[in-house]
C-alpha cells in the first residue's frame, strides 16, 4: 500500500468509525498524545486528546446522529504528514472538511479535524486526487 | 526564536498580509509548490498554488473586504509540521480557522487554510497556547 493509499485508507477509517458509531475505532484513529484538536461544525475548537475524544463519545452515542459519508477525498502529502480535504455528505447536504494526519509507524493517525458549511459539492465519484511533495 | 514562536510569527504574518491586503507578502507566505489547499468560509475547496493564490488576489484587491484580526492563536507542533487553530475577528464577529504550516529552512510556510463559522469566541488575550510533540 502506498503512502497515498494508506492516508486515504486512514481517512476512510475515520468516517467508517463515525458512520458506525464505533468509539473504540475512533479512539484508535486519533494520535495518542495531546497535540490534537477538533473543530466540529459551529463548535468552539476542542484541544487535547481528552476534550476531543469526549466530544466524539457524545456524538457517537447520540442515536439521532444522521448517517455520514465521505466524498471526493483528496490527499495532500508532505513526508511524515498529510492533510485530506473532503466533502461530508449528511442527508443529501454537504459539509467540507480538513483532516490532518501524521505517520505513526506503518499507519497514519489523525491529529486535527475541522468541518464546516460549504456552497460546493463533489464534482464526481472518480479517482481520488493526489498531490505529493517529497 | 523557538519553533513555537516562529510558527505563531508565520501565522501572524499571514493575518498581517490579509489585513494589509499585501499580495506580495501573501504569495511569499504560501509554500512554493502545488500541495496546498484553501477553504474560504462557505466556498468550495481550492487546491493547487495557482487556484489558492488567485483567490487571495481577488479577496485582497476587494476594497470592501472588512478588517480581520487573529485572536487566541494556538500552535500544535509535530516536528517539521504544525497546525494553528485561531479565531478570526471580523467586525466584532468570529470565525474559527485552521492553518497548517510546514518548515522551509528557517521559516514556516502555510500549506492549508480553512475558516468557517463558530459559536465560540476567544476566552482571553493571554499567553498563546502551545502543545508540542517532538
Amino acid at each position: 500500500m502506498s503512502d497515498h493509499q494508506a492516508i486515504l485508507f486512514a481517512n476512510e477509517a475515520f468516517y467508517q468509525a463515525f458512520a458506525e458509531r464505533d468509539m473504540e475505532a475512533m479512539d484508535a484513529i486519533w494520535a495518542d498524545d495531546d497535540a490534537v484538536a477538533c473543530i466540529h461544525p459551529g463548535w468552539q475548537p476542542l484541544e487535547g486528546r481528552e476534550a476531543v475524544l469526549e466530544s466524539w463519545r457524545a456524538i457517537l452515542s447520540n442515536a439521532d446522529s444522521p448517517p455520514i459519508v465521505c466524498r471526493q477525498a483528496r490527499a495532500h502529502m508532505r513526508g511524515e504528514m498529510a492533510f485530506v480535504v473532503c466533502y461530508e455528505e449528511i442527508l443529501g447536504q454537504y459539509l467540507i472538511a480538513t483532516n490532518v494526519f501524521v505517520r505513526d509507524g506503518r499507519t497514519w493517525r489523525i491529529v486535527h479535524h475541522q468541518a464546516g458549511p460549504t456552497a460546493g459539492q463533489p464534482e464526481d465519484e472518480g479517482e481520488a486526487g493526489e498531490r505529493t511533495v517529497n
